[in-house]
């Protein structure tokens, strides 16, 4: 295609596929990146390139084809996007912002360096280290690397629990009581124009540790509020890079605010901005792309988010139950990704509502999560 | 993808492209049939096709291999319609509202038998019969098949103009005198359900020096919007098939509204759904073919929609001017639809704008107008 801007994903999962049915707006053509067939952004790109975003050379190959680079999954091969950008291409988040979200390690020093509020830690290498910071439990110990949705953490409240700590680089975080968990998308764009998205509540589900339903804009007070668009904006400062990002934070029963963590992409607190606001977190990342002004992030209406997760004991072809008891109600939105095999716990989807005020969505949402079943 | 539905689209234009990005948000498996290489739709589609709608074998070979079948152009094979639906395939619209549609004369025939107001007609077979209808001027005279777009219409208003009249078989149709063209979109399901969207208005601006551009809601009185809601719904109940419908009406001079003609499919008057209304045309559509409830026609703001026109002197690999400045004013949203040259007239895009009232929306009509330029 002549003259359109040539845009690489790294990776080909859901938040690619969104992803592209924005840049299915604009004058783009679009290449993703990702191992195995048929990902869930495959079917909607220009063009799909069977590779692992892992390997520094396959990385480079495809980085080279693009004019601008952007990720939806963050471990991806750091070397060949350091590579790229000293070779003049853009990678919109850069990858010295990747490289220091990429390590949990790193990215809680990197608060601490920055005086962004965060829970107190340290960083151990071996499990036995444990035993030199006892007075320091309760804490969650995270790998420093390779955790994904809620993998890759153990609580550890007291030694007995010492057993199934890892025995790897990670950090030990002081156990915040948590209050409520909130998450602030934010998106820069290179000119440096930032763009903040009002706080969305999360509710978890302790089966699977997923993000089990979020409300969008989050319950806080008007202080709270701006102390958390405070601190997101601080990390997206400090991290100086385009792109969007996610900072997860607590509300601890003291009130304060601190960060848990961010991701370097589009979130999955942010899927209920495609409905729920006027800018969606996909066509902001697209605005990054192309280095146009950033959207307006003020919501439409209040939104819940709710994920369609594998239900447990089902393997195999996916069917869904229920869609059109759900879709009978009003301004409720079903994105189904495209994933042709369910498994207890899998991400298959998500469905956003929107309503009038906070009972009227918990009213839908408890419906749809008695109606609605991924199942095989 | 098993389990998937498989829905065919005939036509590979804008509407298919805008259809599928919906599509992506469901458990379907997506093929185009179109002639030409790289047509709008093709790069967001499962499978793209390569063929002439209009050919019999062609279009009856794709249908068997789909569910279910829609159209995003009414210049399709019928003969091939006529005989899947009676292999039990699934087509809405269904061919005998195709069939209706496709012919102008049958068209208007098929309103006066249904009490659809509309304004007087004859049908004529060849030029030389128009001297037996001099009392009738002033005339639309229209092509009965092949037209588009504007095209395959003269204005016949005396004797004189005869010369330009077209020596085929065609609907001489009286001249309304106008006072404003609306257009009320409808979809209705298998199970015979019926959504109908506020009337949206084509305004003509000298002011502006625009083509055209759309408002929703349109500004009618009370009494016009429900006779407009009413004769909508009279269309579809006498076309009687499930679909997505475009009924383009004239208010005339005197109030009356007339059926000006019936699009069997989604429509540029729909554009703005998109962003504008809680439920767009294009998921209406997916709710249809996959027989779930139909969704929220009403709107979330005033919109107005701009066609974004390649301009005259300009022939070759697109290049779209003043994005910058057009994405900088708020709740505007652009969409290309991925053709890769322009030319005159052609159609490259349509810009939606969100606003609180139409005075907000003509404001920034004008901007884009005037910044926005497709050009090569």
């Amino acid at each position: 295609m002549t003259g359109a801007l040539r845009i690489g994903i790294l990776g080909g999962g859901q938040l690619g596929r969104m992803l592209l049915q924005s840049a299915a707006n604009y004058h783009v053509e679009t290449f993703v990146l990702e191992s195995g067939s048929n990902p869930p952004a495959s079917s909607v790109s220009h063009h799909f390139v069977a590779g692992d975003i892992n390997d520094y050379e396959t990385v480079y190959n495809f980085g080279k084809q693009v004019d601008v680079l952007t990720i939806e999954i963050e471990h991806v091969n750091l070397e060949a996007l350091f590579k790229l950008e000293g070779e003049g291409l853009k990678i919109y988040p850069r990858p010295s912002a990747l490289q220091i979200i990429k390590d949990k390690g790193l990215q809680k020093e990197f608060y601490k360096v920055n005086h962004i509020p965060t829970s107190g830690f340290h960083l151990i290498q071996r499990k036995h280290e444990l035993q030199s910071h006892i007075n320091f439990l309760p804490v969650a110990q995270k790998l420093r690397s390779g955790g994904y949705d809620g993998k890759g953490v153990e609580i550890l409240r007291e030694v007995e629990d010492f057993h199934k700590a890892f025995d790897a680089p990670s950090v030990i975080e002081r156990l915040v009581s948590i209050q409520k968990e909130i998450s602030v998308i934010v998106a820069r764009n290179a000119q440096g124009d930032t763009a903040v998205y009002p706080a969305v509540e999360m509710v978890f589900d302790p089966r699977y540790n997923l993000v089990d339903f979020l409300v969008s804009p989050a319950e806080l007070t008007d202080e709270q509020n701006i102390a958390a668009h405070k601190i997101a904006i601080d990390v997206l400062n400090a991290l100086n890079s385009p792109g969007i990002f996610a900072v997860e934070m607590f509300l601890n029963t003291e009130g304060e605010i601190l960060v848990n963590e961010t991701a370097p992409r589009t979130h999955n607190s942010g899927h209920q901005s495609i409905e729920g606001n006027y800018c969606s977190q996909y066509d902001m990342q697209m605005r990054v792309l192309q280095g146009f002004p950033l959207g307006d992030t003020s919501p439409v209406k209040p939104s819940l988010m709710l994920n369609l997760i594998g239900e447990p004991n089902f393997t195999g072809p996916v069917v869904y139950q229920g869609l059109n008891e759900v879709l009978a109600l009003k301004d409720v939105y079903v994105h189904l990704y495209g994933k042709h095999e369910t498994k207890p716990g899998r991400k298959m989807g998500h469905v956003t509502i929107l309503g009038e005020d906070k009972e009227e969505l918990l009213r839908k949402a408890e419906f749809i999560k008695l109606h609605l079943k991924v199942v095989s």
